[in-house]
C-alpha cells in the first residue's frame, strides 16, 4: 500500500496543493452548508435547529493499526464512528471537518485512499466534507474529525436523563468488532513471525467487517422516529456495554438490572469468540467499538418496541442504591465494573 | 517543567478520569452552550445565526518546541489561533473542543499547565470549552482544536470577496512573532551547544510575546463594528501577509498593489530584525503567525477608517491581470509569490 510505484511525495503538493487535491471532487449535499472547504471556517445554517458538534482523534499505534487496517478502511471508521456521536444525540450529522497530520512515510495516493473512505462514509450518511486541516507529522499518521449535526432542541437525548424503571435497549449486536480485532491480531502475529504464511481471514467476515467497517446508527435513529419514540437517555457503545451503561447509570443517578441472556449477539460471533477461547458475554461487555446505540425508553414505549428488528429490550433502570448489576444466565447477579478496552486486554494477558 | 517531583502519572488517572479531571472547573459563560464536557455531544444554540466551525492540528517537533514554549503559552496559542479563524469571518468564536494525544512523557500536571493556558484563553475570549477527546500517543503532544463561533449570515464575510478598488487594509503590526521565534531559537542552539549559558531573552519581550502568546482579532471585529464597516473579503494572517494577499486575490479572481512602506511594523521589530540580519519587509510577507486581520473595505469606507488605531490601509484591490503586486520603498513593482514558511526557511538557508 506504501510502496506504490507510482508513489507521489507529500512535499511535491505543498499543503494547500494538498487540501487541494483531496478535496477539488467534493460537492455539497446539505442546504446547510453554506460554506465548505476553502475559508477560515466552515459556515452553517441550521435555522431554528440546535448544532451538535464532537470530535474525535486517533493516533497509529493507538487506536489503528496499519498493518491490518488498510487506509480506505480506516478513513470510513473515522467518519463513522464520528457520526455515531451525533446520533447518540439524537441529532442527524450534516457536516464534517478531517484534520491529519501524516509523516513523509506516506504518499499523496496514501492520503487519497484515505479520503476516499472519508468520502464514502459522508456519501452513505449525506454529510459534506466541509473543511479541516493539513500538515506533517515527525512519525505516523494522526487523524482528528469534527462532526457536527443538527436536532430540534427537544428532541435531543442526554445521557443523564435514564429514569427509574425506563427499559434499558441496545441496537444490533455487540462483542464482533472486538472477536474481528482478535482475528485481525492473530493473523498479524503469524505473519510477522512468518511472513510466507499468508492471512487466513476466510470466513470471518462479519466480524472482520464489524471491526473495520463499522457502521453509525443512521437506520437505529429513523426506526425510533418513525415508530415515535424518544428515548429518555441516549450513549453510543464505543467502548463495550458496560462502560456505557455505567456512563448512563452513574450520570443520571441510578442504578439498572441487565440480562445477560438478553444481550444481542450474533450468533457467528457467539461461536468465533468459542473458538478463540474466549467468552462471548465479556466481548459484548468489554469489547467495545460496536457503535450501536445503547438507550433508555419508558416503559409504556414498550408495546411500540417490542417488535421493532434490530433492537433489543436487555433490562431496566433502578435506583441508585440498587447498583449497576447484570443478572447471569445461572441467574446470580454481577455487579458491573468499567473494565473497558485496557483493563480487559490485561486480564487477558493475564489468564 | 517535565520533571515535577510531584509527577503524577497520566495512567494513574486513565482517560475518563483524565477528562475530568482537567475540565471539573469549567464553568459555562455562554447562552448558546446548552450542553458543554460530559456527552457525546456538545449541543449549542445559535438561534437565527450561522454557526462557524473551524479546526487546526498542532503536532509537535512540527507546530512547537517544547525546549522553548512553555506548556501554558502553548494552550492559550493553540486556541487564540482557532479563535482567529472564527473571527476572520466577522464571527464571534463561543465554543471550544478540544483534543489531545499524550505520551507517557507527559505528566497529568504538565497537561493541567496545557490547559490552564487554554482556560485561560477561553476566559479571555468569553468562550465556552465544550468539548473534545484525550488519548495516548506513542510518541510527542498532539492537540487538535475545533472553534465554533457564530454569526449572523449577511454579516459573514469570505475570502473571495474582494473587488476591484477595494481598499487593503491590516490590523496590528506584521512580522514580530516571526522574529520572536528567531530569537528562540538563537537562544536554544546556543543552549543546547552549551547548557550552562542562560537564555539571554531580556529586551525581546515584544517579539516574544507575539510569537508565544497571540491574540486573536477580537478587537478589530469590535472597532470594525463600531465604525459600520463591513470588510469586503478577509483572512488571518497565519502564513505571513504574503501568502494571504494572494488566497484573498487568487480567490476574489483579482489582483492588488500594496506599498511596502505602508506595512505596519513595530518599531522595536524593525530593530531586532536589523540586528538578526534579517530585512523587516521579508519578515513581514512572509514570516507568519502574526495573527492579525487582513481585509478589504469599499473605498465609500476610507474616511471612516483612517483614523482608527491599529488599522493600516496598505493598498487595493486592481484588475487580476494586473498581477499581485508589491511596490517598494524605492519605487519598483514586484510580483509577490507564496513562499510561506518553509520556502523563507530555505532561503534564509540559502544565504
Amino acid at each position: 500500500m506504501l510502496e506504490n510505484p507510482n508513489r507521489t511525495e507529500l512535499s511535491s503538493l505543498g499543503e494547500f496543493g494538498l487540501i487541494k487535491h483531496l478535496t477539488e471532487k467534493i460537492k455539497i449535499q446539505n442546504a446547510s452548508t453554506i460554506k465548505g472547504v476553502g475559508d477560515d471556517s466552515a459556515v452553517i445554517e441550521f435555522k431554528e435547529n440546535c448544532t451538535l458538534v464532537s470530535s474525535d482523534m486517533l493516533v497509529e499505534g493507538v487506536h489503528f493499526n496499519l498493518a491490518y487496517c488498510p487506509l480506505k478502511h480506516l478513513g470510513y471508521k473515522a467518519a463513522t464512528v464520528n457520526f455515531s456521536d451525533i446520533y447518540a444525540m439524537n441529532g442527524t450529522p450534516r457536516q464534517l471537518l478531517v484534520s491529519i497530520a501524516a509523516s513523509n512515510r506516506f504518499s499523496v495516493e496514501a492520503l487519497e485512499e484515505l479520503y476516499s473512505g472519508i468520502l464514502l462514509a459522508c456519501e452513505n450518511y449525506e454529510v459534506d466534507l466541509a473543511g479541516g486541516d493539513t500538515s506533517t507529522s515527525p512519525s505516523g499518521l494522526i487523524l482528528s474529525l469534527t462532526a457536527i449535526g443538527e436536532a430540534v432542541k427537544e428532541e435531543v437525548v442526554y445521557r443523564n436523563t435514564a429514569r427509574e424503571n425506563d427499559l434499558i435497549c441496545v441496537s444490533g449486536d455487540l462483542g464482533a468488532a472486538y472477536i474481528g480485532l482478535q482475528i485481525l491480531e492473530r493473523e498479524n502475529k503469524i505473519f510477522m513471525e512468518n511472513p510466507k504464511i499468508q492471512p487466513d481471514l476466510e470466513g470471518h467476515d462479519y466480524v472482520l467487517e464489524r471491526q473495520l467497517k463499522p457502521e453509525a446508527g443512521k437506520e437505529v435513529i429513523k426506526t425510533l422516529k418513525k415508530l415515535n419514540i424518544k428515548p429518555t437517555s441516549m450513549i453510543d457503545v464505543s467502548d463495550g456495554l458496560a462502560s456505557e451503561i455505567i456512563h448512563l447509570c452513574t450520570q443520571s443517578d441510578k442504578g439498572c438490572s441487565i440480562y445477560e441472556e438478553k444481550i444481542p449477539m450474533d450468533a457467528v460471533s457467539f461461536n468465533e469468540a468459542r473458538e478463540l477461547g474466549m467468552d462471548a458475554t465479556i466481548c459484548a461487555l468489554n469489547g467495545g467499538e460496536d457503535y450501536e446505540l445503547l438507550f433508555t425508553i419508558s416503559q409504556m414505549d414498550y408495546e411500540k418496541i417490542k417488535e421493532a428488528k434490530g433492537i433489543s429490550v436487555i433490562g431496566h433502570i433502578t435506583n441508585k442504591n440498587a447498583g449497576i448489576n447484570m443478572i447471569s444466565k445461572s441467574g446470580a447477579q454481577l455487579t458491573l465494573t468499567a473494565q473497558g478496552w485496557d483493563a480487559f486486554l490485561k486480564r487477558k494477558e493475564g489468564t
